[in-house]
């Protein structure tokens, strides 16, 4: 007796599909400066965000993110069956915290910056699978924890290389349900670790990109779907040099995807906000999510989209260790409804 | 239209229980001159395991557990949906890296030390589901690793309080499936993270307790059950003084469970061990359920158990910040088949 809701070795179909309720969005002002600041709820200007460490001011963004989604989905606290969360942050603390104060049943997730996609595909499951009515998801990073915690204090002035992306600052939340009105999600692809060799702690792009054109592939496989079928196919942070090399991967494996690509982290900087290949971290594939994309499905602009979150499974630790950098990526397929 | 696998606010139950099919368990020689060591598969006599590293010697023994955890089922790689695993160390790399070299889809979780039970609740879910034919599920933890990442290089001979607890070094695998022999899954009640204030990054007990209390109390409110329904309540790592705590607190609110109850922490070290108030790690309720429990229901000791993961969500940086160590705890009932 095979899995009935399985599609080839790695995707999975939902028999009545989740629909994406309510999302919410918090940045901060890099990212309100940019080309998509008009479609995010809040901007914060201060990095702080008033409170005394930059850790607080990520887990209070994250946390009322995920509260301003349950309200625009007319929900209360009590509704939510369970929370999924997680953050770039040692022991997920921002998910952690949010999750204390939210008071909801937690199951704390670590998927890089691919988190608000494992969040998507998993409560998708969870839905599907008649275990929750309504699920909230979240995931938040923040420019300044990031760098400190990955690389260097940012007081440090670090001298930036260009292939190097920038963590964006913000947060995002979404409500899963199992009826009501909005986009839907018909299938979740589970990715698998795939490493190349990568060991530039600065160059996520290139650590990400194998990863996200191995689960795209695989997508295209089990369902036995090309690109024809979507008008967009959206990666998380692989930016600017990412995006080209996961392309050229695809075009190799003859998957030719070019002109229907586009990456969260492409999207989110102007070039000439000196962000170098464009942005990256768990909120940049959520606020983008959360705000452009499904701001452009409501609006009839695109109506199949291949939803990739992208991770780079950096670590200070094992680099220093002489470990490669791998790299992961989960899709989802969020249909217009 | 609710949830229909949904049994009060934080318990699930399944339809088709999922069944244990296989574990396997891997310890340190601490745990392997311990009461349980004839209970685990294999004992490493070097905390280095051959290895450059203390985190390289962690990866390696959750990669072995988890491979002959598929072994002893008779299965394949090739026929796992989906592995779901986590460990303590930060961005969960002995997970990470295990999931690349075994090359099967990977949903990375941080539940703490409560993440084998997070992974049971979790997996259980995407069978019952219809998601998964069999999921492969693991936890490690390493005495040596988890205290330099949490509090202080082994080297440095830090005096440790007597109610500190002594990390598990192991891991463990284990495979559920669909169907097949073993004992099986019948619910899960997913916990909420609850926080009494604690603030000693030593004692790890008492920032578990009144989360373990919290979870089973639902779990009794959620079932409509009581402590005779069970032969025996199992917490992951609360420790002597944890465990002690617990009990209280339960007693407290009018649930009495002491004659049931146990701790993977108390069981796993003997006094003269010196381990203080006990093991804790992801792997001490790892190897304790996928060793010793298992064993014992096999030999028909005990038919009807309540397990319960126990995390503390402790985090050097927000410690360090002021913020207090909350806990968490999932609970799975595993019947005798």
């Amino acid at each position: 007796m095979a899995a009935p809701k399985k599609i080839g070795a790695q995707t999975r179909w939902f028999q009545n599909p989740p629909v994406i309720l309510a999302c919410a969005t918090i940045v901060g002002e890099k990212e309100g400066m940019g080309p998509l600041g008009h479609t995010f709820d809040k901007v914060i200007m201060d990095s702080y965000y008033h409170e005394k460490s930059w850790e607080k001011a990520e887990q209070r963004m994250l946390q009322e993110a995920m509260q301003m989604a349950v309200e625009r989905a007319g929900l209360s606290l009590k509704d939510i069956d369970f929370m999924l969360a997680g953050d770039l942050l040692n022991q997920i603390i921002s998910a952690n915290y949010t999750a204390r104060n939210l008071e909801v049943p937690f199951i704390g997730l670590y998927g890089a910056c691919a988190t608000l996609y494992e969040s998507m595909a998993l409560g998708a499951m969870l839905i599907d699978g008649g275990f929750a009515e309504y699920v909230l998801i979240g995931a938040s990073s923040h420019y300044a924890t990031a760098e400190r915690q990955y690389r260097f204090p940012v007081e440090q002035g670090t001298q930036r290389p260009l292939y190097a992306q920038w963590t964006v600052t913000g947060a995002a939340g979404m409500v899963l349900a199992q009826q009501g009105a909005g986009p839907v999600i018909t299938h979740a692809t589970i990715g698998k670790v795939v490493d190349l060799g990568q060991q530039d702690p600065m160059n996520m792009g290139a650590a990400m990109a194998p990863a996200a054109a191995d689960t795209i592939m695989y997508h295209f496989v089990d369902t036995g779907r090309t690109i024809d079928y979507y008008d967009l196919v959206i990666t998380g942070d692989l930016g600017t040099y990412g995006k080209e090399l996961a392309q050229r991967i695809l075009i190799n494996n003859g998957y030719d995807i070019t002109p229907r690509f586009t990456d969260c982290g492409v999207l989110v900087y102007a070039p000439e906000q000196d962000a170098h290949a464009g942005g990256s971290g768990c909120a940049c594939s959520a606020v983008v999510t959360c705000g452009y994309l499904r701001q452009e499905m409501q609006k009839g602009n695109y109506q199949h989209v291949l939803g990739v979150g992208t991770g780079a499974l950096l670590s200070p630790c094992s680099s220093l260790q002489g470990e490669n950098i791998p790299g992961i990526a989960h899709a989802v397929v969020i249909e217009a409804n």
